[in-house]
């Protein structure tokens, strides 16, 4: 990646702070994989943007993590039309900085996680936003709990940043499966456009140190269930059960995800796009578990409420 | 299914094609199955729409088909004014009726394909749509020059309606995934708004019996191609590249396809939409195969220039 030398300060330490971030959670899992008695590492691919900018994608296939994607970016240069309307902000030239994963583990009883924090300029319009969701394929209360008390301990520990109720309500509705009337996963954390404020000197650190702080909890949210489950023994049907939730995950991401979808239609780098997309999937027809299993169970969970669609402010 | 009792004589006639052209295929692909040894059959399923009307969504997983869903509806009713804006002709009262099939073979020797043919009213205005397209793994010259062929023939022996040069441009249009810079396959055809003339008394006549032959017309131009095919061996790297590719047609049904995603978006029958998607599918990250390969060969095939995208009248 070529990370042009025209970067302000600002831009220089955002992008700092995204591969800070890649850089520890890939040795974290790394050492997990080792323990497992893996060797499994990450493997790197350095890319460049022709508008401005480049990224690096770093993908692991363990042992643990079946197929593992963490990447970042430092894009800059100009927006088309159609996109620099619906970006808040003015003018046509934008910078956007961030770092993005989703693990999909091996064992059916360890959740599918993703995690994504970001900094983005657009013309005098500077903002952070962010989150992490959790997706089981069997539910345990204790691993939902455990999740949402490490972002909720995020929040806190910055006050007048982080909101934990509105994040978690906004993950809630962004994160939702409307053709299933099914919620994607336990939940997390959701939030964008908290705007630096230009006549407060504080507001461009708090929020860095935000998102900062947000990328090096993730092991921290994720691990301990992670290492809770990854023993449990599972058999076929349990990862068949798998591979077809794991099909609702790629729905989700092609559909409704506008990441995705942005990423794509404007010409984003494809690979690192649909990292995160699991290694082995099945559709299947119709399938519903009985009530009563733990299958059900699940579904029970992810058949929650949907919370409507009224903006989050 | 309930099929209310006010229909009119054409949409009842039209409702019958496409059950005809669904028992007729159906039928056929069991015979394929019966002779491969396997007694897998089609299941059923009839389903009802709250607003109007229904369908009956056949899906069969065999040995020789991995999984294929032939399907038929007949809906009616009103369409929201946003969709009603988005179809030619006038008001809000529709009715459609059509059958769609996909079939994902086990050998990765054998292709995907897919068909569908269709008859819709909106206000006064009423139309015929259709097409068929052939998905490979593995690039066959004879294969593609056969299923070209099989519906060149069609469009010929309908003149004044069928026109195959127009018909598989169309296709070729259509059937692209701009993100991967690839067809979805070798092409076929494609068409819709084929208008019924109110003005000429046997136009009517003349679409129905279009799109039944065209139905009718399936099993010709895919089955020489799968029994040429289907005795091919194969391995666990062919059977993967299969899976690979398989992911590809996931990420143009979800992102592109206009009848999936307006389905789902909508509140189609879900199960019957995604019917459409592979039973086993994988995606890894960078994988490109050597040149000389005949995997690389299929990309060469599939990477073909795209058709700018100009308006088909």
């Amino acid at each position: 990646m070529t990370v042009a030398t025209q970067l302000t300060p600002t831009q220089q330490r955002a992008a700092e702070i995204v591969r800070e971030i890649q850089a520890s959670i890939c040795a974290g899992l790394e050492a997990v994989e080792h323990e497992a008695g893996s060797d499994a590492k990450f493997l790197s691919d350095d890319w460049t943007r022709s508008g401005g900018g480049g990224g690096l994608t770093r993908i692991l296939r363990g042992e643990v993590i079946e197929k593992g994607g963490v990447a970042t970016s430092v894009v800059f240069g100009e927006l088309t039309p159609t996109f620099a309307a619906q970006l808040p902000g003015t003018g046509h030239s934008f910078f956007a900085t961030g770092v993005s994963l989703v693990l999909h583990p091996n064992n059916p009883f360890v959740p599918t996680v993703h995690a994504n924090f970001r900094y983005i300029e657009h013309g005098e319009r500077r903002w952070v936003g962010g989150g992490a969701d959790l997706t089981p394929y069997y539910f345990f209360e204790e691993d939902k709990q455990h999740f949402h008390a490490a972002w909720q301990a995020y929040c806190e520990a910055h006050p007048g940043i982080g909101d934990h109720p509105r994040f978690q309500q906004w993950c809630e509705r962004y994160f939702y499966l409307k053709h299933r009337g099914e919620h994607r996963g336990i939940g997390g954390i959701f939030f964008d456009n908290l705007v630096v404020n230009p006549d407060d000197p504080g507001s461009e650190d708090r929020l860095l140190a935000f998102i900062r702080d947000g990328g090096m909890r993730f092991l921290g949210a994720y691990l301990p269930i992670l290492h809770r489950r990854v023993a449990t023994p599972y058999d076929p049907a349990q990862r068949r059960w798998q591979e077809l939730r794991r099909g609702r995950y790629v729905e989700f991401n092609l559909l409704y995800d506008r990441g995705t979808t942005f990423g794509l239609k404007t010409g984003g780098r494809t690979e690192s796009i649909l990292m995160s997309l699991p290694p082995h999937v099945q559709w299947g027809y119709c399938e519903e578990p009985d009530p009563g299993t733990p299958e059900h169970a699940l579904l029970v969970e992810l058949r929650r409420p949907a919370l409507d669609d009224e903006a989050i402010g």
